[in-house]
């Protein structure tokens, strides 16, 4: 500790919103530099070179093949594909010296498959897995919480080739099972979800996410077993409703009720029901937004959905993606006098010939009280299906717990996790763009069919310690650990700093690494910069001593027992299961 | 090999200049994806991590600690130690989605520097040393020779942090030990050489050159021992000479005259000297350079050098670094109506009021025939000293063969070399531009003197490729070899596929890393193979199993004996001196 490049501070970093971003600053593991951008220090890098072997080690043993490819790319690639205007601001981009573009990868497809074009040609060159650990680039609109999501990180991506759907399923299955092994050694309870609708095939892309109560992301899970991330599921539509006996839609002045809350409670002052009130989930409220294309062309699209409800933009953006969410403001309104601002209904919308698309629960033969496309008017009685077409669906509510799982399997309860992983059957999308193909058996060329397989390595760091620390610091799981055990020389004299010089050294020849903390600084200082710095066993050289004893501390459990000098270091060593 | 992902070439690539860069992508080690810009496959990369190992496990052995920062930079300490312009069209420069500039590392100073205030307040905290291997960008004019010369590249530079000189002293010993040990473990032929003039204090910056013919570095050696870079050297002033017995300088004619070769031959036409012919080193040449500052402004420079020597630019460019050199042209001449293009003379240059520099050689009373700033006229007898002021030396003359050491050791001999480290005294430069400074054991705060080191890592995978490969193929010393033992099948037939596999099974278990060459292809093929991709030793089970032998391969000496597959095993332990 006297030598090591380490200085625990004893106040919390300004910007730290999670404890695993507060205890890794703390601690000394991570310094940042800019907004999402961190430097390594010696025990930060430590851990991560530790997730880096578990991650090598697992896709090694799948037969995954390793490469590393350059982090500042040339843009043409990514033309091709597209991606380089898909990508929008998220992307650093620059010119060199001659004036080409160039990019920093934000994710290697293209290279991948250019690579794979270069060196295979038969199917007898497949199934193919390569796989990097390499820095990446993404310019995010909100780096936070550390490395939880930065702007310069570390992942582990991988891509499989193969010669059809068959190899391809057994490619990703492949990964799958690395990824369990990974997850279940960096050891933080995690969960695999279903990362798209189904619509393009089934579980053909899932995610890992750890569970934590400060992750980004809400996923969904119901007792039958479906478990998936908000932007996968599509709720089922509503049964339809028989409306032969509702009566002929009714226009009504509702003054000043510009909001749901407003209208709900005009409503039932001005033409109250006789069976019940009034309430927000009889309301059909109208929400436009404008989508940016990639290409800089922008659309309106209107989402109709139950009053009670809101539009989730995490949904919505991932189901108009590659398109930008932006307001749909005053000028706006100005280009479409149809629509009346805070009481646009289905008709304007029709009028204005706007792509306008519905909730679930709008289903035929259900009655809305929604806007008449006229400042301080709404209309009631108004039945889909009779009163106004239903063109589209699109499930972007946000969800709500007792939603039903699509699968039929139950209500469904959110919690909130980390995306630690991604396998997805990418198919043929850049093999095609980028004509990757190889003989088949009968000398045919055949497009190669893809998947894509990433970890988030650096961000592990921040998943382990967020799940592992609490209120007095850090807390690594023994395979992560920078030192296996700290030992600590608390109190004066000699022969307190020599036994603990000794021990340290013992421990070292039996193979154990370990962090000898012989600095001149009191017992409490020592005792707390052990917790915060997260070892998992601590040996402690200091009062007992003049009864012949050391202290063995755990410090996930704070216990600790005192054994006799001479036998500390087997019983450190059965401790630490040696 | 039948699932290794690598497939060797039988042609050169076109842009190829240099064998390590051919053998490297014939062989599948490297791919270029732009200029400068190069991918790892997997044999290359596991080369690359074995070098990075042992520049790891020496850095450590020193007690150097390992840290890791980004490559993508915030701009604002790289302006306030003004390298942000210096750096000129070489930096990588991007702006943010924010608007922030920012940069990717070319090299780190300013980052350290910043790490070590963080963390640092005592005299105790020193000395430090920090290192990284990490990748590096700097945008070259000329990348060249594969990953000799890359535009993205892996470095190690680290730093050391002391509160005196003497402790800067110490800090550069170890890393100079730490150098020469991990450049004979990379095992090629090198020398260290002075790196600078020592006009800012002796050895205080040393270079690694890696002795090769394909060098881009010209160094010098003297017999008694110097060594040093052509930067470095200041060849001594000559003798100051006896003018008294020459004659006033006279002006003549000499039409047509603009070159050395021409005034020379119109010299012993026009005015022939009794007692020896005119000679190229009779004449002084005046040169002039625009020298463009960072900041933009651009002056002249004028150089005075004896006619049979030229201006060398790299040495040049490192004396007036980091002002960049231009053309003096036409408009330049404009000007400076003094000056007569191709006629320049001292007077010319003084009426003009340009800076004057003048080669060692130009010393008082040395006479000389130069221009005479009239075109078509020449002076003669025009003695340095007497007829013109020396204000100011400087060499920057091409070296030749037999110059004197400036240390008095003897004549200089030229070689070529590659740049593989640099170790150097920076001193407080950094330190004082960004504010590093401790309390001393008086309580005094004192500014950190520092050191700088680097090593070339993946310059150094070309660099043993480069002194290790033959007209057949890679030929790798066996610590850097991506395999240990080749075991080639060669012939048809079950028994020789299954004596290799069960040969190379029993390897593997003997803690032997091997490549098992399972190919359906010819002998020929797999043996051309063998030798493109450099294992140092080779197994052939083939022929010679009908009499119960395999035959053991050395690549580099090309020899080979038969063994009997019994004792095989054993054979190639010995072999590979396990």
């Amino acid at each position: 500790m006297s030598h090591l490049f380490v200085r625990t501070l004893r106040e919390d970093p300004a910007d730290a919103e999670v404890p695993s971003h507060r205890w890794l600053v703390r601690a000394g593991y991570i310094r940042r530099v800019a907004p999402g951008i961190y430097s390594w220090l010696p025990l930060g890098l430590s851990v991560l070179h530790k997730v880096e072997e578990v991650v090598r080690e697992e896709m090694n043993a799948i037969g995954a093949q390793e490469v590393l490819f350059p982090a500042l790319l040339p843009a043409d690639p990514y033309k091709a594909t597209d991606r380089w205007t898909e990508y929008g601001d998220n992307l650093f981009r620059l010119v060199d010296r001659k004036g080409a573009d160039m990019l920093l990868g934000p994710t290697h497809e293209e290279m991948f498959t250019l690579m794979a074009k270069d060196q295979c040609s038969s199917y007898k060159d497949l199934p193919l897995a390569l796989y990097q650990i390499q820095t990446k680039y993404r310019d995010e609109a909100r780096p936070r919480a550390g490395i939880l999501r930065g702007r310069e990180f570390v992942m582990k991506d991988s891509y499989s080739f193969d010669i059809d759907k068959a190899g391809l399923d057994a490619s990703y299955a492949a990964h799958r099972g690395a990824y369990i092994r990974i997850f279940d050694r960096l050891g933080f309870e995690y969960v695999i979800v279903q990362a798209n609708s189904g619509a393009m095939g089934g579980s053909a892309s899932e995610e890992f996410l750890a569970i934590s109560p400060n992750g980004e992301d809400t996923f969904v899970r119901s007792p039958g077993g479906y478990a998936a991330n908000v932007e996968a599921v599509r709720r089922p539509l509503a049964a339809e409703v028989d409306a032969s006996e509702v009566p002929a839609a009714e226009i009504h002045e509702t003054p000043d009720s510009p909001t749901i809350d407003t209208l709900v409670a005009q409503a039932n002052a001005l033409f109250p029901r006789a069976d019940r009130d009034w309430v927000a989930h009889d309301t059909l409220k109208n929400v436009v937004f404008n989508l940016r294309q990639p290409d800089g062309s922008v659309e309106p699209l209107a989402i109709g959905l139950p009053g009670d409800r809101e539009v989730d933009d995490t949904r919505l953006e991932a189901a108009v993606s590659p398109a930008e969410l932006e307001p749909f403001g005053d000028e706006d309104f100005a280009r479409y006098p149809q629509l009346a601002k805070g009481y646009i209904g289905p008709s304007g919308l029709k009028a204005a010939g706007l792509r306008y698309v519905l909730d679930p629960e709008v289903v035929p033969g259900t009655a809305w009280l929604t806007g008449a496309d006229k400042p301080g008017y709404h209309v009631i009685n108004l039945v889909a299906g009779r009163d106004f077409e239903i063109d589209e669906h699109l499930d972007v509510a946000v969800l709500r717990e007792g939603d039903q799982a699509p699968d039929g399997s139950g209500p469904l309860g959110l919690a909130r996790g980390i995306e630690m992983g991604h396998i997805f059957q990418l198919g043929t999308k850049y093999a095609e763009a980028l004509g990757l193909k190889v003989l088949d058996q009968n000398g045919k060329l055949q497009t190669v069919t893809m998947g894509s397989y990433g970890v988030g390595v650096s961000r592990a760091v921040a998943v382990v310690a967020e799940a592992t620390c609490d209120d007095k610091g850090l807390c690594w799981p023994r395979p992560l650990a920078p030192y296996e055990v700290m030992v600590l020389a608390t109190g004066k004299g000699d022969e307190i700093a020599q036994t603990a010089e000794k021990l340290a050294l013992d421990l070292d020849a039996a193979g154990v690494s370990v962090l000898l903390d012989d600095r001149k600084a009191s017992p409490g200082v020592k005792f707390k910069d052990s917790e915060i710095l997260g070892m998992p066993t601590s040996v402690v050289v200091g009062r007992g001593l003049a009864d012949g004893n050391v202290e063995i501390r755990d410090r996930k459990s704070g216990s600790a027992r005192p054994v006799a000098v001479a036998d500390a270091v087997a019983e450190v060593l059965a401790e630490i299961g040696r």
